[in-house]
């Protein structure tokens, strides 16, 4: 905990890019609801995708070609990826078969299961002897620092929440997204499994040792050109009861000029947590603005992203334009897009 | 980053108590400051220490009785405290000889180094061939769960600081020691490696991964009887740019009913971070009950700890009564005590 005596590193060293394109690697399993990781990197990874691969018993479909490991790596593909996950968060034995073939095929394999994918024997050995990379996304990379607070240049947004798993992943996609289609430069940086799987690079902050989390977080957003932005997914929530101190970690390393809060209409109180209401709106941006003008002098407010998906189009609109006279600013649903989100980008880009 | 879908454990497991009594190891060290640990035993500690061993070249000394690991071994002791640290952390193979001749005589060995004692082979090997312990203190219990956040049982009081390295380990000791001398159920518990030799145990929350850090905490103070109190060891600061994630976790998990809140008069900016200027007194009160009420309804503050030690006693007399009249709260420095200390348990016991 005593703070480091070695002099600041004065750029954090870059992350390793996963190889692609990818053959992702529905497994054998017949619940869509499963298959996140996959329908995530068809959604928002396209050009990364060049088929998908069942063994058998498996019915769900990504809707991309069906191809063999052999097949994919002829057309270019450089690494199978898993795009599922199971109840138990294990390789079942069914799919070790088919993944000797993605190795035997020149394809290393790309997992963020919980289970690490080399510490299973099988895949390791035949790895080591092919010379192929088994790569488990849900670990930090190596030389993480402990934060040095320092100024650094380039722009950049973090989305935040009001709790978990309210968009804040699929807001900063989608901003990065808008940016880049507006001539911004831009990159999105993932700070979770699925993010990571979808960027192609990123830092897993949820398996970060806690004094480096804020060091993991510089590295994961290093300093830029004065007009590239970085477009950071936030983790957690600063009221989140387990996960407050990983979203100020994320926070104070991030170094946001820019904070977008998330949240989903509706939700009364902390998922999970049915003790734990749901913290308003306008108390999460004021804290945001308060803990992160520690590393950030000048942060501000983008706007506010909603989750409308279980409102008609109608209803949609009529709540995003009420919230965003209550508020006082920008308040759109990325996902449908339309004035309110322009409305949200600008205020955004400033 | 999910909540679990896991029940929470009504109960964290216990963590495991390091064997003692401890021979403390000052291996070849000249250099007082390198002793911190070994001093720390033996200020704290000294029921536990039976004695001290050096090899050769070293000529420091905790004054405490000299004996080999037989000797202390046929006098009960159970394991070898490496009570030292150098430069690069690490064990030097010099070191490799006498340690082998404390497996050799019966006694475990604790470390709280940065190099895990158990990944050197030629220790390993004889550990294991001896039934011996290597025990580092730096590697977290296995079984953290995430944080639950549910209420629990018994009272806590949880140092917190302007910063790190200002006295929130010595304060939480000396209150938990008056507490007892009071008659107070008590137990202090350690959140850092040289706090978890001084108390036997505890919860290295610095190697804790950030998911688990508040989670970790919970583990660390229990739920207790009533009248029971945990005196818990703060780290960092929530205002510090690397470590806030790791205070607010700490905070969050603690659910403390009070905090003190330590501090080095005369200190301006944030130990190595010259840029940070440290925040005041007033503010990091505000601060950690504005975060800590997330978790624990009517968290208040005890007082204020000083630490002193720079200053004549005239001059620290009259600071500490400045200071309790300027903030309105006890503030004393409790390795000086007195009448100002008498106070600060007061209002701490509430």
């Amino acid at each position: 905990m005593l703070p480091s005596s070695l002099p600041p590193l004065p750029t954090p060293p870059a992350l390793p890019l996963l190889p692609s394109p990818h053959l992702l690697f529905l497994g054998d399993i017949s619940e869509p609801g499963y298959a996140k990781t996959a329908f995530g990197l068809r959604d928002w990874a396209p050009q990364r995708c060049i088929g998908e691969f069942r063994c058998a018993g498996g019915t769900v479909s990504a809707g991309l070609p069906a191809m063999t490991p052999q097949q994919a790596a002829a057309r270019g593909a450089r690494s199978l990826v898993i795009g599922v996950a199971n109840a138990g968060g294990v390789i079942p034995e069914s799919w070790i078969e088919p993944l000797l073939q993605a190795l035997h095929a020149g394809l290393d394999i790309i997992s963020g299961m919980h289970v690490r994918i080399a510490s299973i024997a099988r895949l390791r050995e035949a790895a080591d002897a092919l010379g192929r990379q088994l790569i488990d996304v849900r670990v930090p990379p190596p030389g993480i620092a402990v934060a040095t607070g320092a100024p650094r240049s380039g722009k950049r947004l973090l989305t935040m929440g009001t709790d978990c798993a309210l968009g804040k992943k699929y807001t900063a996609l989608a901003l990065a997204r808008a940016f880049a289609e507006r001539g911004v430069d831009v990159d999105f940086r993932a700070s979770g499994q699925t993010g990571i799987l979808i960027a192609g690079r990123g830092m897993p902050m949820d398996a970060v040792v806690s004094d480096f989390a804020a060091g993991a977080a510089e590295m994961l957003s290093p300093a830029a050109a004065e007009d590239h932005w970085d477009v950071i997914e936030g983790q957690g929530s600063l009221f989140h009861p387990a996960y407050a101190g990983v979203a100020l970690a994320l926070l104070h390393g991030s170094q946001p000029d820019v904070v977008v809060i998330c949240h989903q209409p509706g939700r009364r109180h902390m998922l999970g947590y049915p003790a734990y209401p749901l913290p308003s709106i306008e108390d999460t941006i004021a804290l945001a603005l308060q803990l992160g003008q520690r590393t950030r002098a000048g942060i501000r407010c983008g706007g506010v992203s909603l989750d409308t998906s279980q409102l008609d189009p109608a209803s949609a609109a009529a709540l995003l334009d009420s919230e965003s006279q209550r508020l006082g600013c920008a308040v759109a649903d990325p996902m449908r897009g339309g004035p309110a989100f322009e409305q949200l980008l600008r205020q955004c880009l400033g």
